[in-house]
């Protein structure tokens, strides 16, 4: 085993709560409360109910582990498999940009149905996060770019990510990560194919990378053994799955560099990669006051994961895939100047001008832009007027960046919007809730968090 | 989609009890028992206790199918996922050859705890487990040799095998079969890395296996949609995990070549890449009339993926590992004339000659017996004498394959000998579990199957 997955290990079974600085732990708080609001706000849409009847069918009566959704309980397995589902459907969890993981998804899923059954804190329920998040961003990182374009990260390497937040809130010591770390690889699973058929598979991703990341903790912890070199291994996961892996990044600057702050929110109800575009053209038209009918075309100048990911939908069918056509964003964007939920439900597939309006938009790739990806994620259009002007705009930190994040009052405001959309809470249980997040370092009791 | 996947799924929706010959529902039988008894003969043994205490954790305290080693019963997630663990334990349970796929550890387990928990009947068990085979045998067959290389075919294409039998118990139509496959296809995970280390990962590859196909089929029943092409699309299983996938496996001869027929039982209680070889040096022994005294040096002329699965345990440290040291498996074939269970228990690791006999052999790539690969697996033995003779020998059905099988005899003996090892069940209790299954195709309640 190199010295990289060691040097991992051992940080993770090393991390204190006392060692974390306090804005990384605000923002820890900030990403649950954010995560929260996606979990909530898919409550009825379909594949959601599929997951809820399928934990009622399998797994016990109730249990001490919460399912958000439905407020029911169940053993900690199901509450994770349902919670990781709900949480990355209306595409408003988070996600770090030069790992391509959303790691909200996968960890908090586990490691609240987790503490919930073992009885842990909202400390030890902090720091455990924070452990998954600092080693599932640089697992995604060390896979590189080539494990994107065929797996999605988020449910592979997030089941490495959600078994570390498990593993470390039952206090794993380094050999039982090392462990850990076999037993999760060697699960590790999810591919993009599902995107060019809108298929439900996304959320069956997330579902399952929480609930096996806590499988695999669970039964590490009762003394299974894993796969001691699993990520560098010969036949391990950059072997199989990566061609361009880089093993100095499973140890980058850890304890120094605290990756879960490089997290960016969500701003957009859309795919990540639609966002520096969008950002980019709503920057333009408020430049130089103009409105979606002066527009003749708009060209997105992208990296090449856009194209990969964005380029299957052509003509979107369902709302889900509407939030991965880059035409449909900027139409949303041009139009009603913002691209939520509301619009997206509301006028993505029915407003003729939206459609209209996707016809106009293409995607070229640019070098300037793919060379700075995933680390940056620069937003730049091209756009020709009807009375022939050709104007341009740029946007290097888009809304939710690290350099352009949101402040707590406009996360408590996209909660609240979340929650309202689904209908899964009253505004005043949003309030409450909102409350319990902020005070999550000082609860011992995580039952009331559902 | 291709015509290929379209075909299989075709294949698998319209495939009638009636139109399967007599003898291969009598070898589905034979398959059967023969995976009941490498179930029952793990009862007690690391790691299963660990899925067994997950089980209770997880599940609902008991439920409509049975968990065989512990006699209790769950729900069929679970059920699926135990008995999943137990039947690749003991390295007895059966392998396609070609496909390089143990069908029965992952396949019974799904469709038997399916099969109890709708109420389905005997003939319905054998008809959905027959459907498993024939499209686990041929996707394992499109993924080809160079998936194999990083990836445990049983586990990857066994969460497909195991869906498919499910799905066919539940009455899938073509196009939930295509779902099924793609909801089953993005789960496959299972990475070889963990025998360098005798890590417990094979047990869990094949749990998760059964358990995960079976979720993919209740979940596709239930109206989860799944990418229509993952077998052969750009991002799909063998874009991201082969580099020789030849689609025309996919629908070979189907409903004319029965692949379920072409399985073969393990005779010896170790890595079936040793059985060749095993069986030329005891036939050499026999026509030479040697002793292991009388033999200075072994030589085994392997095909390359023996040397990739064997090659990695030089000195065996457990039991598990002595089954993947081919310089064990012939000690104990030369010593004691069998490698059954019980010789790998008693005296593997504790016999000194054993280890002195595993100095003495080496295996060597043949580019004849590389070639015939894996159609069909070539034992060629070299042995030098230590009065200085070179002898050689030859089998090339290695006993258990099709065309040296194992009589109805010698399968209950094996059965009888599996469930003595563990003492899972008493040979009065082994005689009526026998004779159940022989009476399978007219059984309607299968609760009475542990």
């Amino acid at each position: 085993m190199s010295q990289h997955t060691q040097a991992l290990a051992a940080f993770l079974a090393d991390l204190r709560y006392e060692q974390v600085p306090a804005a990384v732990l605000d923002r820890t708080e900030d990403l649950f409360l954010d995560w929260l609001g996606s979990a909530l706000a898919s409550q009825g849409a379909h594949p959601i109910p599929l997951f809820e009847r399928y934990a009622e069918k399998m797994g016990p009566a109730e249990g001490r582990s919460r399912i958000l959704v439905s407020r029911r309980s169940s053993s900690a397995y199901f509450a994770a498999l349902v919670n990781g589902a709900s949480s990355h459907l209306v595409e408003q969890d988070d996600l770090h940009n030069s790992s391509v993981l959303h790691p909200a998804t996968v960890v908090f899923p586990a490691a609240l149905a987790a503490a919930q059954d073992l009885g842990k804190s909202g400390r030890e329920l902090l720091l455990a996060s924070l452990a998954g998040y600092e080693a599932g961003i640089r697992i995604g990182e060390f896979l590189g770019r080539s494990h994107y374009r065929i797996f999605h990260t988020t449910a592979t390497v997030g089941t490495l990510a959600a078994a570390v937040a498990v593993g470390k809130l039952m206090g794993f010591d380094k050999e039982q990560f090392i462990n850990l770390l076999g037993s999760a690889g060697t699960q590790a699973a999810g591919l993009w194919e599902f995107l060019r058929d809108a298929a439900d598979s996304k959320q069956l991703h997330t579902a399952k990378a929480a609930a096996d990341g806590l499988l695999a903790a669970y039964l590490t912890a009762d003394g299974l053994s894993g796969a001691r070199n699993i990520l560098e291994g010969e036949q391990g996961m950059a072997a199989g799955m990566s061609k361009d892996a880089d093993p100095r990044w499973l140890s980058d600057r850890l304890g120094e560099r605290w990756a879960l702050a490089e997290t960016s929110f969500k701003f957009h109800a859309s795919c990540r990669h639609t966002h520096p575009a969008a950002d980019a053209l709503l920057a333009l038209m408020q430049r130089e006051n103009l409105t979606a009918d002066e527009i003749a075309r708009v060209t997105t100048r992208v990296h090449q994961g856009a194209i990969d990911v964005l380029g299957r939908v052509v003509v979107p069918q369902t709302v889900h895939q509407a939030k991965f056509s880059m035409g449909t964003v900027l139409g949303l964007i041009a139009l009603y100047g913002k691209a939520g939920l509301t619009e997206f439900h509301t006028h993505a597939l029915t407003d003729p001008r939206v459609g209209q309006f996707r016809e106009k938009v293409s995607m070229v790739l640019d070098p300037e832009v793919d060379g700075a990806y995933p680390q940056r994620w620069l937003g730049r259009v091209e756009v020709v007027t009807v009375d022939g002007r050709t104007l341009t705009a740029a946007v290097d930190d888009p809304k939710g960046d690290p350099g352009n994040t949101l402040s707590r009052a406009e996360l408590e405001d996209k909660f609240r919007r979340l929650v309202a959309f689904s209908g899964a809470r009253s505004d005043a249980e949003a309030g409450v809730l909102i409350d319990r997040v902020w005070r999550l370092r000082d609860t011992y009791d995580l039952g009331g968090l559902a």
